[in-house]
């Protein structure tokens, strides 16, 4: 694996998506060629499994199929798209990853971080990011925000106290991956958090 | 959990769908509930998840995408109709469980036995056959009687060699786990394989 790898995690609208767009420009004006990618990545596997998950039909699903199929739809991905860019030397940027299951289905459905780790650790082999960016913000602001998109899907639809738990659950991740995750306080400006991110970036490359 | 639970494994044309319903009838006549299920299981996630695995289509799917999807189809099984029935002291025969995954994923596919293994003991939790039926026949006279039945699947498309791999996998689950697994001869007639069948069961609830 020649290639760096970037996953940006945090609750929704945390400005995750403004973020990844200004910082796949500042890569790519860096000289890095630069592949945006987010789950289920555009494969046409990992999108009809995604497309189970998301349903609100499928209100019967029980917390451990809902945990493998993000990890298939996760495999594919990987297989697919993740690893041959990251073969290829290519900066890849992720939008959520594992640890979007370790929060959602290891803390908020309360499967347990290790059966989750567990699943994904099988579905993504070695391929971990060098660096993760979590966003924290408190859920109240998030999905205020997320609610003046439009409508919601099968999880956005969970009660406050699940979201509190995601909450929880990613302050918690940088106890658990120290080296990993870069902590960002998504409460502040744009030009803040970018500052912060390439900072990182910048430490990570040379380090 | 009260009641039993039977499995029978074993390659595609060695009589399984005919034993498993004069099985039933024997036990229903012996005074057992029985509830009678194949995988998907006639759940309507599990029915879902199939149809993205036996899609001709789906020929880039990675293996470990495969076996997490057949994980995620069992565990929603479990959940909704095989566990609820064990818990009702119901006697439940299930045509083809983990076996079939540790035999087509971890042996065909070579993604290690111990692998798919940590998947599905996550996807099943405790939910274990107490009784498995393995039926054994070479995979020539299997898919010979296959081929007459009609069109075949994703999985029946695979090369001989990837069914002989199967064949040797299913020899040697007997070896893995001794005291679930009875091997039956499959290539006999429908009623000496019955009456052995039986004789194993009553064996085990004598206990």
């Amino acid at each position: 694996m020649k290639g760096l790898f970037i996953t940006i995690e945090g609750p929704d609208g945390s400005g995750k998506s403004t973020q990844i767009k200004k910082l796949a420009d500042y890569l790519e004006q860096a000289g890095h060629a630069v592949v945006l990618t987010r789950e289920p990545g555009g494969t046409k596997i990992s999108e009809k499994i995604r497309e189970i998950i998301l349903d609100k039909d499928n209100i019967e699903m029980d917390p451990v199929t809902e945990a493998l199929l993000y990890a298939a739809s996760r495999a594919q991905h990987v297989a697919e798209v993740i690893r041959p860019a990251l073969k290829e030397g290519k900066t890849v940027i992720c939008d959520r990853f594992v640890d979007s299951s370790i929060v959602y289905q290891g803390i908020g459905r309360e499967l347990g971080i290790e059966t989750v780790e567990n699943i994904n650790c099988i579905a993504v082999k070695n391929t971990l990011p060098h660096i993760t960016f979590l966003f924290q913000l408190c859920p109240e602001i998030g999905l205020g925000r997320k609610t003046q998109q439009g409508e919601k899907d099968r999880l956005e639809q969970e009660a406050l106290d699940f979201h509190q738990k995601v909450f929880e659950g990613y302050k918690g991740l940088k106890e658990l991956y120290p080296d990993r995750i870069v902590v960002v306080d998504a409460s502040r400006s744009i030009e803040e958090v970018h500052r912060d991110m390439v900072m990182a970036i910048e430490k990570r490359i040379k380090g």
